[in-house]
């Protein structure tokens, strides 16, 4: 195993009924911005409890936070919380607006430009607190400090993490998420299963419970993913998603082990050039970095194969070519496709794409740093 | 799933060499206590490396915590962090150690008489910051907010809860285990896997990934255990059966599921009375346990079996009995006794141990709240 720290002090609420707690958790003479996205939360009745449990706060909101949210929309926000003398954030919504809020409470009381906290890794000593309260399972953006932010102007998609943006609690009632489009779900559950194999597929360092507890996430989205797909109300099954996406993201089942992130990376740039969800980017890359990857990758591989998909007959190639066609099959079996195909992306993009990875300084990228931009060019060749 | 609230702030660095970390999380002005027990920290070498990393700090020391902690010895250490005006005590040790500073931390503060925040939950609002140097892998109290106390004077061992209590850093170095004695390895193996158990072996809530992340420290502390008892100085054997103990009682697994403890309670007795390790009575009690309560566990002992042991074969039944049965051997091959009569306990000494446990309330057991005095005395009588 690897020396790791590992630390997380964000306090989760789980279940029904729970977003009555947040009065507990926010100072009473607080100064609350509520930050949201395209307003589903109105029609799901989320608003209603939120307001319901804020009685007597003094409340301010900023809606508006897209999908893969803006650095331009954002500063919006920072204006009021600046202007407002806001102390306390709270973020309503998926990964997008807790990223957002991430971003926000980190740059209204930067003193430089705020987009150099995402690009330059600017240091900062303070941000605003803030609580979420998560209605889309997907990122684990819930209970980690990591955000990534979209700069419009630049067509740029990048990360920041930092300690001071945990959140101070999260909500995870499953019931906010009945009302979700399918879509939503089988991308939340494709997140999160990537989020999983990004921190196991690697190779083997010594860690088998942090491998077995990667295994449990991938086999509990397998078994529950499809059911919470077919029946939104069925809460059993959304709860379980919903824990698994939390779990896949909060730096359990990476610490002591290495970490890939380039179906990530190269995804990245498929969004923000293309406008394809990020989920179905993960879709797109994954099954194509294995299979170039296959041999670096060879022993996890057949580990995942024969612990995940009970794949343990062929010769090892044949066994290891099954599960990367599993793990396609699963992606699609949630009605995301795994072609750049069907998404229109065709060998002519190809040029801007590797261009834009290597702007962003993404030249070796994987666990042994060895996925150059030839290699990556190749994953989205086996992508098409 | 069952709702849940999780919270561990607690920083973890894992690995060798992260004990020079200490004064990073240590503020240089701090009057800092030094906890320890019998003074094997001074053979091994972790004292010494301590005191490095403290170079410059104006240090106290408090030595002679015992195995099961005594509210008599942690009173001699309260008086010091009084009269020395302490403000952070470094705990350097095992569970022991750990659980006893967690005492001192908040009895320090307290106005009262302080036994009564083990025995009555006298509520408090302030506790001394503390950290801890895990030497000893096994309770799983360097990343929790529990402790067990032993008042002498009265032969009561109980525990308190407090989220004031947790560390605010714990160092998990697996080299320090390495001089550990053989005992104390299966112990400590033995400890962590009956924790998780305790979170497990109840009934099925729907929570197939907390299920699943519970069976993953079994399986590994049953793979790890064995190579870490036979080779002291396996890096790896060593590392992973650390962190299986801490994820043991970290509160992750047992987040949203029933859980039992009976064991634990039952086991507690044993100790107060006959000095019996704590882990061993874990591994006399937990086999009887589970045999007694079979039925109401009868699903959960089927999944058991079949994902830890791989038992498929057989009627329902022999099933279970068997799986009982591997759990017994593996506490046997980890060279721990798993029957009263090795610890020279016999029935007659069963009239004490009840009215003990019926003194201390625990008169209702288990995940149902149905292990009454009498099935208690049956516990015990299949442990003979």
């Amino acid at each position: 195993m690897n020396n790791f720290t590992f630390h997380n002090p964000t306090r989760i609420h789980f279940g029904r009924g729970q977003i009555a707690k947040i009065s507990d958790e926010i100072s009473k003479d607080s100064k609350v911005l509520i930050t949201y996205g395209g307003g589903s939360i109105k029609k799901n009745g989320v608003y209603d409890q939120v307001l319901k449990s804020l009685e007597g706060y003094n409340i301010f909101e900023f809606s508006g936070i897209e999908p893969n949210p803006t650095y331009e929309t954002l500063m919006q926000a920072v204006e009021i919380v600046r202007k407002e003398k806001i102390d306390f954030i709270l973020a309503v919504g998926g990964g997008s607006v807790i990223d957002g809020t991430k971003f926000i409470a980190a740059a209204a009381p930067f003193e430089g430009e705020p987009w150099n906290i995402v690009v330059k890794g600017a240091s900062f000593t303070q941000a605003l607190p803030f609580g979420t309260i998560l209605t889309l399972p997907a990122t684990g953006s819930e209970m980690n400090c990591g955000s990534v932010i979209t700069h419009k102007a630049s067509g740029t998609k990048r990360g920041f993490m930092h300690p001071l943006v945990f959140p101070v609690f999260s909500v995870l009632d499953p019931e906010t998420t009945f009302t979700l489009p399918r879509k939503q779900i089988s991308n939340g559950v494709i997140d999160a299963f990537v989020h999983t194999t990004e921190q196991y597929l690697t190779y083997n360092a010594d860690a088998p419970l942090q491998d077995r507890l990667a295994e449990s996430i991938l086999q509990t989205l397998i078994e529950e993913g499809p059911k919470g797909l077919q029946s939104p109300e069925d809460y059993n099954a959304r709860s379980n998603i919903m824990w698994c996406a939390t779990m896949a993201l909060n730096g359990v089942i990476g610490a002591g082990v290495p970490q890939d992130w380039a179906t990530h990376m190269i995804g990245h740039e498929l969004t923000a050039k293309f406008n394809i969800d990020h989920a179905q980017t993960l879709a797109i890359i994954l099954p194509s970095t294995l299979s170039l990857m296959r041999t670096a990758k060879q022993e996890k591989l057949l580990q995942y194969g024969e612990r995940v998909w009970g794949i343990t007959e062929g010769r090892e190639e044949e066994r290891i070519e099954a599960a990367i066609e599993k793990t396609r099959e699963f992606f699609e079996s949630l009605e995301i496709k795994t072609r750049l195909q069907d998404y229109n992306v065709s060998e002519s993009d190809f040029d801007d794409l590797i261009t834009k990875l290597e702007e962003q300084g993404m030249i070796q990228l994987g666990e042994h740093r060895d996925i150059t931009l030839e290699k990556s060019r190749e994953i989205l060749r086996l992508s098409l």
